[in-house]
Formats: structure tokens, C-alpha cells, sequence
């Protein structure tokens, strides 16, 4: 937290002043004059070029700006076309064999399902996570589709690629995980892996890549991951192409 | 580049209201209303986020959007912390032995020095690669440093950090390159790896790998990289971490 707070930045005016997103009122080390949305979309950029890691919270002066853009267009146009990506790579660049064994692999949280409306409600990424809470939040099992996730999902069963989810929710989470995700359209995979008693003791990208790996094991030829984290993607074995959807929330490793 | 022209957007008004960037004026293929600076934006992030490879030139109606960006104190800004993120990086984790083969990698091209003057002349990547032009121009060696970068530089030389220059300018560059590096200040690098006959044949990213596989034989330890393009930082061997900084102007590979 401090490292970020503590940043190159000196406060030259008041902090009343901060809600005016484009007053150039902070100077950078090298002397650079910017507003508050330059350094907060410095941030953001630097979290989604993965040059900011393992993040606890999101700095406490970006949260206005992290929550404005996680609830505007500019956040659903960057994810959809995100998935556009997707689409043109599996009709370019697939051959597909449609054995059984084609795959495609997609997180849930800020993949499938949003968890927007939590954040909304603990400072979108300002306040360190509380697993308790946000557990409490999705075995109620209300969280909204991303709708452009639905579409390729959609798109991938029509194609004849199985699909596998694999999630860092908890296996206690599976009954209120498959009814959201029934509730909200998606129906039809393949495989739902979530973390077992084993898995919490790895972290996130070491129990993924296991878990691709056992796919791999059992024949799967995993063409594409979408996911919102590196750690979805990150070491060995990987799929043949990554799609990363931007969450400047959090950060899981 | 149709592919890219072709995107999911049905043009609702005619060209000439394109100059304003807020208005909402086109719709995506799921219904979105979005200005073309919410279409842009998400190009320019899907670029960074690996999403859009391989593309041959920015999409025409974005060259605007992108040459703002590419002159604005937001792509200073945005540098500047994946500079920043580099030195908290050696600060926090990087257990240097100092006995010569500590070794950090940079690019040249839009890392050590700019090449946006000469893009500047051809509509900010619209164009497609002309490599006589492009090679002409760094020939004059009068490209500007990226001052942010600079300082790292100094900073790792003054850690006792070997510097490595990998490049994918091509040999007979080579004088003019040394040339430019020095005028604007880089000094003191250990190595400049450029591309010689050989290396045209392989693609940048087994290129850059396999310079990586030779400096790891020698005994360097790679601590990090700081490159524009994810082709510098792709295959195997990699460094321990990477640094990403912003370029929508083209893209290697």
C-alpha cells in the first residue's frame, strides 16, 4: 500500500482540490506536472501491462477513477473487444479437430461472472480483501454475467470446443457457483475445477498451470484462455493464445 | 488490416463528425453506443494488453487518437512508472552478487530512444512499414533519448549492473546506433547485440531468445528486461521479470 501511495508524487495543492481529475496539480520525480487522472490511469495502465504486480488495494486517491471506469462503457468496450480478439483468432487460426478434445479455458470472477456489484460496495479495490465477505457475497450466488463472455462462450459450444472453467473459488463454492452461472446463461461445460484443500496451499499460477497440466494429460489440446489475471496464464504448460480482460481490482497470485 | 477496419462497428453518421471524439456515434456488434475515442482507447489497450498481435498499422480513424497519445504527458506518465516499477523491482528483489554477471536487458527502439519523430512523418504507424525509410532515418542518428529510461540506465550502471543492448536494428546500423546512444547520454553498456545475417532469418522473438540462451551461457544472470514490444520478452529463456512500456505505433515480431 505504502509503495504506492508513496509513488513519485508530491501533493502541491489540497486534497480538496483532488476531485478535479484534470488540474495539473502534481509533479512527478522528474518534474513532470499531471493531473490526478494521468496518475491514475498510469496506474491502471501499469497494473494491465502487468509492470504493477501483487497489489493489495487499489491506491486509496484512484478509487473514484478505478470505480468510474469499472462501471462505464470504456470498461466493457476494452472486454469486448477483448473477446472479439478471441472470436477472430478461433476462425483464423484454429484447426479445430472435433474430437472431443478441442478446449478452451475461462475463469469465472471478472471472466463469466462480474463481481462489480461487491466492489461497488467496498470501495472498488480501496479496502484490502476481506475472503470472508466476499465469500458471503458469492454463495448467495447473484453475481451478473459479463455479456460478452456469454457471447464467446456461446460461440465456443457452437464450435464444438469444450469448455473449462478454472476458477480460485473454493470447492465449498461449487453448488452456489454452477446455479449463478446456470441462472445467468452459461450451461454446458465441460469441466468446472475449483480449489480443493490441496490447491489452497499452492498459489493461484501454480494451481492453474496444474491444472493445465492435467488437462493435457487427459488429451485436451487447450487453444485459448480468457481470463482478467496473469496468474491465469503464467508457467508451464501454457495454451497456444491468452486473452487477458482488464481488472484493475485486484490481483491474485 | 481490414481485419481491423472491419472491427464490430457500423458507422451511424457520416466522416465528418469523426473529429469529435466524445460523441457517441457508433455501435457495437452487441448494441453499445461509443464514441470513436472509446473505440481507439480500446484498440490502443487491447494492444497492450497482448490482445491485438501482429497488426500492420494502427487502424486509419485511430491515427489521430494514437498520435495524441504518443505526444501527450499521459504516455510521459505512463513510462515513467513501468521505469519506476523497474528500480522498486531492484530495490526490493533483486539479490545482486556483483561479481560482473548481474545483467539487465533493454530494447533500443521506443525504450532507450524515441522513434516517434520519425512516425511523426508517417501518420503515427497508419502507414505500413517502409524499413529503407524507417533505416534511413536511424542512419542520421538523431533520434531523442526517453528520458525516464535514461535514468534507469543510470541507476543500473551505477548498482554495478551490466547493461545489454538487444536489439533487432539490423548490423550495419551499428555505428550510427552507437552514435546516437552516446550523443543523448547512454554510456557504459556492457553489450549491443544488433541483428546480423543470420538472425534476419529467425523471427525478433527466437532472435531475442536466443540472445538471452548466449548471455545465460556466458553466466549472466538476466534480472530483468525493459522492452516496447512483447516480442522482447516471449520464449525461452526469459528473465526473471519484465518490463513493458507502451507502444501502439507498431508491432514485431
Amino acid at each position: 500500500m505504502e509503495r504506492y501511495l508513496g509513488f513519485l508524487f508530491c501533493l502541491l495543492v489540497s486534497a480538496s482540490a483532488v476531485s478535479d481529475w484534470n488540474i495539473l496539480h502534481q509533479k512527478t520525480k522528474n518534474g513532470l506536472m499531471i493531473s490526478l487522472k494521468n496518475y491514475c490511469e498510469s496506474w491502471k495502465m501499469n497494473v494491465e501491462l502487468h509492470n504493477i504486480r501483487e497489489f493489495e488495494v487499489v491506491p486509496d486517491e484512484c478509487v473514484g477513477y478505478i470505480g468510474k471506469y469499472m462501471t462505464s462503457i470504456q470498461y466493457q468496450v476494452d472486454s469486448e473487444r477483448a473477446v472479439h480478439e478471441s472470436i477472430v483468432y478461433l476462425s483464423t487460426s484454429c484447426s479445430l479437430k472435433n474430437d472431443g478434445r478441442d478446449a478452451w479455458i475461462f475463469d469465472i470472477d471478472d471472466t463469466l461472472l462480474s463481481t462489480v456489484p461487491y466492489y461497488k460496495k467496498h470501495r472498488y479495490g480501496g479496502e484490502k480483501l476481506n475472503l470472508t465477505s466476499l465469500e458471503e457475497w458469492m454463495s448467495k450466488g447473484k453475481a451478473p454475467a459479463l455479456e460478452h463472455a456469454l457471447n464467446l462462450f456461446n460461440e465456443l459450444k457452437a464450435r464444438g470446443v469444450q469448455i473449462i472453467l478454472v476458477s480460485s473459488r473454493r470447492e465449498h463454492l461449487r453448488s452456489a457457483t454452477i446455479d449463478n452461472l446456470v441462472d445467468v446463461g452459461y450451461h454446458g461445460w465441460t469441466g468446472l475445477m475449483l480449489r480443493g484443500a490441496d490447491d489452497e496451499l499452492k498459489g493461484v499460477k501454480e494451481y492453474k498451470a496444474s491444472a493445465r497440466k492435467q488437462l493435457i494429460d487427459e488429451g485436451y489440446r487447450i487453444w485459448g484462455i480468457v481470463g482478467d489475471q496473469y496468474s491465469s496464464f503464467e508457467g508451464l504448460p501454457s495454451a497456444r493464445r491468452t486473452f487477458k480482460l482488464p481488472n484493475p481490482l485486484y490481483y491474485l497470485f
